[in-house]
């Protein structure tokens, strides 16, 4: 077996949502599973000194126009919400709690609540919504919402921002493949390259 | 004839360089026209706030090893010089000099002097250098340091970049096709597919 992909994305970046959608499939097709590792932007932004591009007026109506041609020219379907952007440490929480059961669990969740915010508008940063979702998808809510309070799981999305960060993940997605950094939802086409046959000539 | 597509593009940019490159014959296969438009993206990132993302360690890291494999994958030479970023104002005034002249001598202008820089690392903020590389292209070197220091081209220069923010461009490159704003070189496949066959399916 090749090298897993690692896939970093945040519950609240619509182009993480969009690379959710065909990261399992792209990588079955070569072989390769996936390791789905939720963080929290927010953290990378603290230590670069980087802002959320949605700060930036002019640059926010360019990047709310191109999600939605990317999620249309990728046949995904996407609602922009109206809260945007939200606070995701719970739904994060909550994925790796899930993710010390078995990752599978994770994965499922974290494409639920992904599909969930960018098609139904689901706000995940309220604990309600967030909890009747959980019932929706079969787990237990109360457990959940006690895993999200819990310093354990606390601990456990600070310790994968910082892993995050070491590795250099500035943005959302993510992708490191074969010791690769990859960087948005974006460079898909140069990941499935990458995958059938390696760098590209020249590169070294 | 369809409309021109507008390519907005400094001569600092790696990716308005590799943009350079492949815009034209992709115009060319779907019967349009390039209105090329060099700019001082230095101007854009004073009006809107944004900084050059060279200024964020972790990001210049990854850009540096994005920029090269964008190249390599797109087959087009690029050895990052060792000056960069540099102050291309002195390059944008010659552009617009010629361009006042005859569009085609500005074009190939354009596409020399961004290859002189990103191919063997023609410093062009030094005067020195670029006279010799305007000597180099057929055009007389004294007309051109008097044009980029004569206030006519300087103005002509001020006005392109206020152009450009007025139409929203807030990095390079940047392309407008039918009205649409596509910005950076990733996005060359979304910008045949819409050369192709117009905006995707489900996208209002």
């Amino acid at each position: 077996m090749k090298p897993a992909i690692d896939f970093y994305f945040d519950f609240s970046s619509p182009y993480s949502y969009i690379a959710s959608e065909w990261v399992g499939a792209v990588a079955a097709r070569h072989g390769r599973l996936v390791n789905w590792r939720a963080i929290l932007l927010g953290a990378s932004f603290q230590v670069t000194g980087l802002r959320p591009p949605a700060e930036f007026p002019l640059k926010r109506d360019y990047l709310m126009r191109d999600v939605a041609r990317s999620a249309a020219f990728a046949g995904v379907p996407l609602r922009m919400p109206e809260a945007f952007p939200i606070a995701t440490q719970n739904a994060a929480r909550v994925f790796w709690w899930l993710h010390a059961q078995e990752p599978q669990r994770a994965v499922d969740w974290a494409r639920a609540a992904l599909r969930a915010y960018f098609t139904r508008g689901v706000n995940l940063s309220e604990p309600q919504a967030l909890k009747a979702l959980c019932a929706e998808q079969g787990l237990d809510a109360q457990a959940a919402e006690a895993a999200w309070n819990d310093p354990q799981w606390k601990a456990a999305l600070k310790a994968a921002n910082e892993a995050a960060i070491a590795v250099g993940v500035f943005g959302a997605p993510y992708f490191v493949i074969d010791g690769e950094p990859f960087w948005g939802n974006d460079r898909q086409a140069q990941i499935e390259a990458w995958l059938n046959s390696g760098p590209p000539r020249g590169l070294e």
